[in-house]
């Protein structure tokens, strides 16, 4: 059974019996929350999130890119989310190598000049997740006073810590 | 109780029996999946996926933007991801704004010059997805021959429909 087939029976068990057809598209919490996308966390379990209550923004660092910088105004502007969370993790791939490595080994598999791409590694954890709150709050299209707090999730006994 | 509290006491809850602390840090199917940020796309339950076997990517929209290209570089480059799947869903909040208009709105309200800002909203449901898996596709530091696939996630039924 491939992996297309098996997400495709286990979306038709899911639908079968499915109790959210009538949810608004408006997270009730009014939370919107930027994690990484390792597959170790699941973000709804882990910090307790029904669907229909929170936005839920991943890619790999729970990272506040332009590109989430964007889905945050999109989901303060139009869906009035107005408490943002960044969820970085422990063992994070992104601790494990540099831009450098990486666009050096893309460069020499695809023949191509990766020297260009920015991976947004970091070498330190919390000062990480400090800057990414300090990036959201910072930015001039979001509220000088929107909540944003940080984490830290412990991909080994599941915790999360707040980093003040 | 705020939010956070909320979260903080779902956490303890959730840590207390805690079953994933010697999961590899690798998705062990291969998997990498792009969704919208959707309150109401729970995608791990929508395609059944259990912690441990995907890398999960959630922006506005569910679009393969740079930041989500970057995201998919390193799942397949470092984690060894082999397959990719790009879920957007009807009734899309970027199917009913266009750029323009969220930038006007954003200029007004903060004073900055909010023009250059992309916000990649669309019109066709079923040709964005195509362009998203397209995107991957043609991107040159992915494999010529990794697997994308498409999906229209329906919030009204839950339904999955595959995009050819």
């Amino acid at each position: 059974m491939t992996e297309l087939s098996k997400i495709i029976e286990a979306n038709q068990y899911y639908s079968k019996d499915f109790k959210y057809g009538k949810l608004p598209s408006r997270p009730s919490r009014k939370l919107a929350i930027l994690a990484c996308m390792d597959t170790r966390l699941n973000v709804e379990d882990a910090l307790g999130l029904k669907t229909g209550e929170a936005h839920i923004l991943r890619n790999a660092g729970g990272k506040a890119t332009d590109d989430a910088i964007r889905s945050f105004i999109i989901s303060h502007e139009l869906l009035g989310t107005e408490e943002f969370i960044v969820v970085n993790h422990t063992d994070c791939g992104l601790l494990k190598f540099t831009d450098e490595d990486l666009s050096k080994k893309l460069s020499e598999k695809y023949g191509a000049e990766a020297a260009s791409l920015k991976f947004h590694t970091f070498d330190d954890l919390e000062a990480n997740v400090k800057n990414q709150v300090e990036k959201i709050k910072s930015n001039v299209f979001l509220p000088k006073d929107i909540l944003v707090h940080g984490f830290i999730y412990d991909v080994n006994n599941g915790k999360l810590k707040k980093v003040e």
